[in-house]
Formats: C-alpha cells, structure tokens, sequence
C-alpha cells in the first residue's frame, strides 16, 4: 500500500504509553503538518538519543556518559545512596532540588507472579556499592505498593549486619491534601507518624 | 546538562496532541527502554516520512506519491468528489469503506475569525477538477461546526449553475445512539430528515 510509511509510523506510535491508534493518527497529521517545526527534529532527537544513551553501570541511571552526570558530579553527597525503582522515580526526586545524594536505580520490583526474582534487579550491585566505606546511609524509596514494599523489605534484610544505616520515605498526609479524601492506610501511617510542634525539624 | 538529548526529545514529545510534559516523560522512559524494538524504528520511520511524504497536487491527501493513490486509482468513480477539510476526514471515510469516489482536501475551514480566506483553502482548485466533464456529484462532507456549515454554503455557491450536483452529508441519530442522549439539533435534523418505512434504500 502507497501510504505504508505513514501507517507504520502511526502503529509504532500508537504503542507509546498514553497513545491508541486514534491518537496517534492525530499525532502523525500534526507531524506531517510541521515538517521542519516538529517531524524534522523529533526524527532527529530519537536517532540522537537512541545513539548515545546508555546505561550508568554505577547506578543504573540513563545518561549520555558512564558513569551517569550524577554519579560523576563531586559535588553530590556519596555517604548516601537512594533507591527508586524506576529512571523515572529519579527524575521525580531531582525534580524537588531536594536530595543532594546519590542513586541507585533497581529497574523494577520483586514479583512472583511476573517471575522477578533478586537477580533481576540491580540489587547485588547495590549491595556491593554499600561496601564501600563512604556510604552511610541508604534511603528505600521504593513505591508504596506492595510490590515496593516486599522489594524494600528484601533490600533491607539483605544490608543488615552491614552497618549501614536503612530508611524509608515518610508517609503521611500529602503537602497540600484534604484529609477527608485520604485513603485509611495513609491516614493511619500520618497519625502514627504524627510529630511534636515545636520539635526540631 | 548531560541529559540534554533526553530532555530534547522530552520536549518534542510533549508538543504532540494528547501528550503532556508528564506523558511525554513517560513515553521516552518506555522508548529507551524498548531501544531495538520501538525507539529505532520509529526514529527510522518519522525520517522516511519525513523525506517521502508529499501533498497531492490534485486533491491535497497527503502520500507518498503525487498524485496520491486515491486520485492515480483508475477503479475509483471520478465522478463524484468528496470535499473534506482535513486529511484526518478523508482517512475516517476511507476507513468506512463504503465511498467509492474521488476526494478534495480544503486544508481547513473559513474563518473570519482566525483571518482564513477562500484564498487559503484549496477551493479554486476544487472549482477547477469539477470542471471537467466526467464530474457530476460533489459531496460536502465538511464538519457539523458552523465553520464547516459556512464553508459548505461558500462551496455551493461556487458551484451553483456549473451543472454539478452538490450533497451534504445526512444528519441524523448515530447508529446505536440514544435519543435521550442526544442533543436537540441532531433530533430536530432526524425528524426533519424522516424517512418512510418502506421506501427504497
């Protein structure tokens, strides 16, 4: 069929999370109304990306460069080590400007139903980079699902005896957050967690 | 910044319809991590069309060829063309395909509003194929927006005395649409447009 690259493009597409076949036809007519603006680039900047990004082999970040910017960067804190589950977890912990320490990047959590098991995580790299005499501290911040939670417990057991220190993400009332629409679980966690005013931060 | 790449591709991503800043992160995680299977190819992919796509000098589709395949199809009936506004349209026919005609892209709406003309849309053009002897039937099928209704009448003007006869679109209740769901217009244009049981297809 004449059209054939066109309708690849849409079925390639279509497979992106939060696109369908629909969607993506939209997305294919708007590219082709903006050649040089969008469709030009846009090819370019995947062929760049798919070229040059790899894997930090440190902490399993994306980066251009191994080890990754933030593994490089001196001026980042090494006596802590954070650790997300996912390239995107990290992202949204630099995003807050707030965590000036290391990462360490699991790609996923244990499962037994999908069949992951320990080794399929970064988690003996993990343990391995907890040795070193710098790090002090590791943070889980695994999500709060149970498969976050098995992951983070399996983790913490595995660093025991080690003397690092092991700590998780607070939970609690989200900053901005109704307590009428909060699910009981997190509730609960907020008022077990509750603080003293007044004690220091 | 190191991940500047990234961060590129995060940003042409984004300007696509139905993609946000959030999806857009969302969608490159996914293509990095399917690099063989998706980012290649489809980085492959929006080059060729960015290369081979042309718009049809005849009818405005857009194809790989020009004329498109549509208008080089000698089993297609030249006598009737269906006026569309935007490529999307005409494939949403094609996709029926129950229409066995000719089609003729404006490449948008009148609009006094957004200073949009006769002169912007491909309407001399379309005045020019009907012309020709083998055309007998012209069918509006521009949008039920008061854009397209107006653009429909401009059309109908143009042709008026040429000796084509021009059709719109029926209105009507939607296949599988309730009437409680329906909005007043649509209702008014089915009743008006009733049709006797009985009478020939």
């Amino acid at each position: 069929m004449a059209l054939s690259e066109v309708d690849r493009l849409i079925q390639l597409l279509a497979r992106l999370p939060g696109l369908g076949p629909r969607s993506a036809r939209r997305a294919v007519l708007h590219l082709i109304k903006r050649r040089e603006a969008l469709l030009d680039p846009l090819a370019r900047a995947m062929a760049d990306v798919a070229v040059s990004i790899r894997t930090c082999s440190t902490c399993g970040n994306i980066d251009t460069v191994d080890p990754c910017a933030i593994c490089r960067d001196e001026k980042r804190d090494r006596s802590v080590i954070c650790v997300v589950e996912d390239v995107a977890d990290l992202w949204a912990i630099e995003r807050t400007s707030s965590y000036p320490g290391q990462y360490h990047v699991l790609g996923g959590t244990l499962s037994a139903l999908d069949g992951v098991g320990p080794e399929d995580l970064r988690i003996d790299r993990l343990v391995g980079r907890t040795s070193a005499a710098e790090v002090s501290e590791v943070i889980l911040a695994t999500n709060a699902t149970v498969e976050g939670q098995t992951t983070a417990h399996y983790i913490s057991d595995r660093l025991a005896g080690t003397g690092v220190t092991v700590s998780r993400l607070a939970h609690g009332v989200p900053v901005g957050g109704e307590l009428d629409y909060l699910d009981d679980g997190t509730l609960t966690a907020a008022l077990k967690s509750r603080r003293r005013l007044g004690a220091t931060e």
